[in-house]
C-alpha cells in the first residue's frame, strides 16, 4: 500500500532521528520550511508533526518551534504473565485468564474463543455508531440510560411474561458493577445473604468484597435444594444471589416448581432475589424466571451482553422496582457518575441488527455439537458431567478418584492450561472433586493430552503415598 | 433518498398492520412464499422479518413461522423530568443537570456544551477503532488495561517530570470510578479523609457513599490553608482528596511553596494524596502538581478525557505503587470485572490524532474570551469572581448582599435555570454566599436575565422581611 504524505514525512523524520542527523534537542526546520522543501502543503506537515509529538517523538515549545525530543530512559515495560504462586481464592480463575497470552489454552475460562463471537456484528454497529447523533457521541447518558435499549430489553423480556416500566430499568456497565450497586445499596457488611452451592466464583469475590456472610445453599439438578433454603430463611438473609436460566457452573436449569416454591417462601420476607440472566441468549428453550411469576417485589433482575457480543463494549441493567432504581442511579452518580451511553449504543446497533438472531442459532448448534464430543473426550480420562446441560458453554465434572482439582490445575497451569478448580465455585469448599469446563475452549487437542498426563502423575504420586 | 429492498417490505407489512390486513396473531407468508411473491431474494425477507422480530412487530415461533405479535399494552414511558421538590444535597446538580430536558440552561453543569466537544475527532476515532484487531473489539481487557494508552499517558505526565513503569498505571472507567476503588480499598467506615472547602461536590457524594468522616479544609488562593493542613494531621487521616492543576470549584491553582509544605508534612504520615487531575488539558501552563515533587510513595493520581474529548466514551485511570495498583486490580474483577477495552481504543485514537491538540488550541481560547465576557455579565448583576482563574470553565463567585445561593438556584429552577449553589460544594456549609458559574454554559443572554429578575425579587423579599 502507498504511503501518505503525511506517513512519508513522519518516516522521513525517524530516519534522520536514527541516523542521527537529527539528535535529542535538535529544532526541526518550521512548518511552511518544511512544506517547501518537500513539495507539499503545510496542513501536511502539521498533522505529522502532531503525530510525531503524540507518538513522543517531538516536542513543540511554544513561540520557539518544533525540537527533538530528549531521550528520556527508555519505559520499562513489566509484562503481566502467569501467577504460578498465586494460591487458589476467587478470583484465581479470573486473574489467570486475563492475564494469560494468546498461546495459553483456557478451557477454565467463562467466555467464548475470539473468533467465535460475532465481530461482523459488532463493527457494524461501531459504523453506525459514528454516524449518530453528537449527543450520542459526547455526552453523559440520561440517570436511566439508553431508551431504545431499555425498550428493546423491555420486548425480549415480554417472551417470559416479564413486564415493566421503563424507569424499572437502568443500564449499567456490567452485570457485576450491577450486583456490586446492589450490594452496596441494601447491605451492610455483616449481612446474611444467599447463594448457590456451587456459585459462580465471581459471587464469591463480590461477596468477601462486601465483607458479608455468605450462607451456602445447595444447588440440585432442579435449583436450590428447598429444604436447606426454607432453614436458611431463620437466619434473616436478606438476598438470594442466582443464576436464573442457565446456571454457572453447573449448567443445569431451575424448575418451574422449585421457582413456584422459592417464590412463596419468599413472599412473606424481607429478602429479595437477584437474578442474573447472564446467559439467557444461549437458551433453546428459555427456563423459568422468578420474576415471571412474581413480579419485581421480592425480585431484582441482572444481565449483561458479554457473552454473546462482546465483553470490551461494557453494557449491562437492572431490572427492580422503580424507587430502587431511583436510589441506585445517585449511588451510581456518586460512585461511577455515568454508564458508557457510547456502549450502550453500539449494544443496541449489534442487538437490532438481523446478523446477531442468525449468529445466535450458528452458536447454539455448534454448543450443542460441541458438547457432547467433550463429554465423549473427558470421559475417556474418567472425567463425568454432574448433570447434561440442556443448552449453555459450561460442563461441571467429577474427577477421576484420587485426582483433586486444585493441585490438578496448579498442575496443568505449568503445562499452559488454565483450569476452573471446583473450589472456587464452593463457599462450603465442597467442590474439591469437580471442575468445570468450557466447552468452546476445548477444541485444542492438546487440552485432552496435557489433562491426561497430569492425572496419571497425580494418580501414581497418589499411590506412591498411600 | 431511494429505500432498499428490504425497507420496502418492511413498510409494506407494517402497511398491512396498519391497515388490518395482517392482525395480532396472524400468521405471515413463509419467507420463500414472500420473496417469491416480492419478486426479491430470500435473504432480502429474511433481514426483513428479522428487523421487525428486533422492533416488536413480529415474532418467531419455533418451527411453525412468524406471526404479527399480540398488542401488548403500550408501554408508558414515564419521562424522568426536573426534580422540583428535592432538596439541595450533594447529587442536586448532578441530577438536575443529568436529567433536564435540552432547553433548559446549565450554567451551574460541570461540562462543556456538546457543540464545543470535538466531535469530528470523536467520530474519526470511532471509525478507525471498528477497524482495529478483532481483540480489541470482543475480548475483555487485560488487568491493566490498553497498553498504548497506558505508554500515552506515561509520556504526557513527562512534561510534569512525573515517572512511572507501565504497571503503576490501571485504565478504569472514569475520574469517579478510580476514586471510588481507592476508598474502598484503603478505607472503611468512618475513616477520616481530608477535603478542601469548597471541593467538587461529588467528592461529597462518594464519602457520604462510603460512610467517611471528612475534615474540610479551607481552599485559599494558593491551595490548601497550610496551618489547617497541619493541625487536622493530628486526626490521622488517611487520604488527601483534592483537584490539582486547576481546582473545581474555585478556578484557583495551588501554588509551588505550597506542594512543597504539604509534601514534607505529609512524608511522616501514611495520609496518601489523591490528586484528581481532570481539568489537566485545559491548562496554558501546567500547574506544580504533588506527584512531581515527591513521586508516588504519598500519592496517586487519577484523572479522564472527559472534559475536554466525551462523557460517552467512558475511560479514566489511577497511578500509583505498583503494588496499590495489584491490588486495585482484584478488586476491579470483583466489582466491575473489566474496563471497556473498546472505550479506551477510541480515546487512544483520538489522543493520537492531530486534530485533538488544535481542537485543545482552539477551546482554550475561547474560554478565555468567554471567561472575561461572563465576568463583565456578572458584575452588572453585583456577582463578582472571588478569584480570576488562569484557565478552565469554571467562575467560582461571591452573590450580592442578601441573596442565599440555595434559595436563588431553586427560584432559577423554576424558570429553567440550572445553578450550582455554593453549598453543594461545602462540608462546612460555609459557601451560601457563592455560586460557581460554567462560563461555556454562559452564552445565551437569557441566562442572566433570568438570574437579574430571580436576585431582584429575592432582594426585595428579603427588604420585605427584614
Amino acid at each position: 500500500m502507498k504511503k501518505t504524505k503525511i506517513e512519508q514525512t513522519i518516516q522521513l523524520i525517524n530516519n534522520q532521528i536514527s541516523n542521527k542527523s537529527l539528535i535529542a534537542g535538535s529544532r526541526l526546520p518550521s512548518v511552511r520550511q518544511l512544506a517547501k522543501q518537500l513539495h507539499c502543503s503545510v496542513s501536511t506537515i502539521v498533522e505529522a508533526y502532531a503525530r510525531l509529538i503524540a507518538e513522543g517523538v517531538l516536542e513543540s515549545r511554544v513561540g520557539s518551534g518544533y525540537y527533538v525530543r530528549g531521550k528520556s530512559e527508555p519505559m520499562p515495560v513489566i509484562e503481566t504473565d502467569i501467577h504460578y504462586q498465586r494460591e487458589i481464592d476467587p478470583l484465581w480463575i479470573s486473574r489467570q485468564s486475563l492475564e494469560a497470552k494468546n498461546e495459553v489454552l483456557k478451557p477454565g475460562c467463562g467466555w467464548l474463543p475470539t473468533s467465535w463471537m460475532p465481530e461482523q456484528t459488532i463493527r457494524k454497529a461501531l459504523k453506525t455508531a459514528a454516524k449518530s447523533e453528537a449527543v450520542m457521541l459526547i455526552d453523559y447518558a440520561t440517570p436511566h440510560g439508553h431508551i431504545e435499549l431499555r425498550k428493546l430489553i423491555a420486548r425480549k423480556k415480554e417472551q417470559y411474561q416479564i413486564k415493566f416500566q421503563l424507569n424499572q430499568i437502568l443500564i449499567t456497565d456490567s452485570a457485576t458493577q450491577s450486583i456490586d450497586l446492589i450490594f452496596r445499596h441494601l447491605l451492610v457488611a455483616g449481612d446474611v445473604i444467599l447463594i448457590d452451592d456451587p456459585c459462580y466464583f465471581n459471587f464469591r469475590a463480590l461477596i468477601k468484597a462486601h465483607h458479608l456472610q455468605a450462607i451456602s445453599i445447595p444447588f440440585t439438578e432442579n435449583g436450590p435444594d428447598l429444604a436447606k433454603f426454607e432453614q436458611a430463611l431463620s437466619l434473616k438473609p436478606k438476598i438470594y444471589l442466582t443464576n436464573s436460566g442457565i446456571h454457572n457452573p453447573t449448567g443445569a436449569t431451575i424448575s418451574l416448581q422449585t421457582v413456584y416454591q422459592i417464590s412463596k417462601l419468599v413472599e412473606q420476607t424481607d429478602l429479595m432475589i437477584i437474578e442474573d440472566e447472564i446467559f439467557a441468549d444461549f437458551e433453546y428453550i428459555p427456563a423459568p424466571r422468578y420474576a415471571s411469576l412474581a413480579g419485581f417485589q421480592h425480585v431484582i433482575q441482572i444481565g449483561s451482553f458479554t457473552k454473546t457480543l462482546s465483553a470490551a463494549v461494557r453494557c449491562g441493567y437492572i431490572i427492580a422496582d422503580p424507587k430502587l432504581i431511583d436510589d441506585l442511579i445517585d449511588l451510581r452518580i456518586a460512585t461511577n457518575f455515568s454508564p458508557s451511553h457510547l456502549n450502550a449504543e453500539i449494544i443496541y446497533q449489534a442487538l437490532m441488527d438481523s446478523s446477531y438472531p442468525r449468529h445466535l442459532d450458528w452458536l447454539k448448534k455448534q454448543l450443542l455439537k460441541l458438547s457432547n464430543e467433550t463429554i465423549q473426550k473427558l470421559k475417556t480420562l474418567g472425567i463425568k458431567p454432574w448433570v447434561i446441560p440442556t443448552a449453555g458453554i459450561f460442563l461441571w465434572c467429577t474427577l477421576p478418584q484420587g485426582v483433586q482439582a486444585a493441585e490438578l490445575s496448579k498442575l496443568c497451569l505449568k503445562h499452559g492450561l488454565i483450569l476452573a478448580p471446583g473450589n472456587s465455585f464452593s463457599q462450603a469448599e465442597q467442590s474439591e472433586q469437580f471442575m468445570r469446563f468450557n466447552v468452546a475452549q476445548c477444541i485444542d487437542k492438546k487440552v485432552f493430552d496435557i489433562l491426561q498426563t497430569a492425572i496419571q502423575q497425580l494418580q501414581n504420586s497418589s499411590i506412591e503415598n498411600s
